[in-house]
């Protein structure tokens, strides 16, 4: 395995959610190479399931992909990447679902874009879910549709459901807890 | 669902696989929020089956995760993002493993970071492979591993794959092909 060696981390737009770094980065050959790396402090979701064994998942308007798209919960952690990935999870899960759950347990870890992103979340699976009160931020717009495991993994060979998290997410689940 | 407007879109960096936007999206209280947008010219990724069943994995050092990662060969599509997607990963499967297939099936698309990024992968299933040379980039440095479903399902659950696509990846072409 090759060694690289990062000589300098450049800062070039620090934003809400992503910074945006410029890396100088030694290889090999001993030539210097330039890769943009994207900063985020990570991110926590979630697989809420009913007492029915539907999952819950929201569908929104994501801006970078132009389209709606449905997808497990999910959201930023709070106080600069240092809150606990479950109770952003048990956050998330209530403001944006409506329900709260005391019964989170860890599924996986994906790392989104190894190739210039450092972002992480870490995905739960919720059970004994209790109604609460959806609590969206002002720039949130978020309705919640229930469906089976097997709608769900027909949805992803279809192509209905392309976001990374919510693949990995359903996939893991229904091999942990459905085979 | 609530309908956003995009009313500006305003280049702050282009990279050499990314560029950063700054976003002005009018959300429905009639607020403008101002959202990061990271644009990516798109990529392609392959299952190598071997003939035995087991995966071609690569092993190589992230700048952006600041370790070693285990993946399924992947690469950025050439031309601006016109390239066929299955040219991609027939071209990336051989360049990286050295193996090449004229058994090429798609399998899935997943959107990477839908928060922020417009990334897209197209997954394909390569079968019949066949011994070729392997053809790095002049900063890429792969080391070619193979491993069972069983194993590279136990090393998602373990923590020791993380990428997103990979983990998409395995457990897409598990649910397709193995169960």
């Amino acid at each position: 395995m090759a060694e690289l060696k990062r000589l300098k981390r450049e800062l070039i737009h620090k934003g809400s959610i992503i910074d945006l770094y410029k890396d100088y980065v030694e290889i090999p050959n001993g030539n210097i190479a330039e890769w943009d790396f994207i900063g985020h402090k990570g991110a926590a979701a979630i697989v809420p399931v009913t007492d029915e064994g539907k999952i819950l998942m929201v569908r929104q308007f994501r801006n970078a992909m132009d389209r709606n798209t449905l997808e497990i919960p999910a959201g930023g952690l709070n106080s600069g990447g240092q809150e606990p990935t479950i109770e952003c999870a048990a956050r998330e899960l209530e403001e944006e679902t409506g329900y709260k759950s005391q019964e989170l347990e860890f599924l996986i870890s994906i790392a989104t874009s190894v190739a210039f992103c450092n972002e992480m979340i870490d995905i739960y699976v919720a059970k004994n879910l209790k109604p609460s009160k959806q609590n969206l931020d002002d720039d949130e717009f978020v309705d919640v549709e229930e469906y089976s495991v097997d709608e769900l993994c027909n949805m992803i060979f279809t192509g209905i459901i392309q976001d990374s998290k919510t693949i990995s997410a359903i996939l893991a689940y229904k091999e942990k807890y459905c085979s």
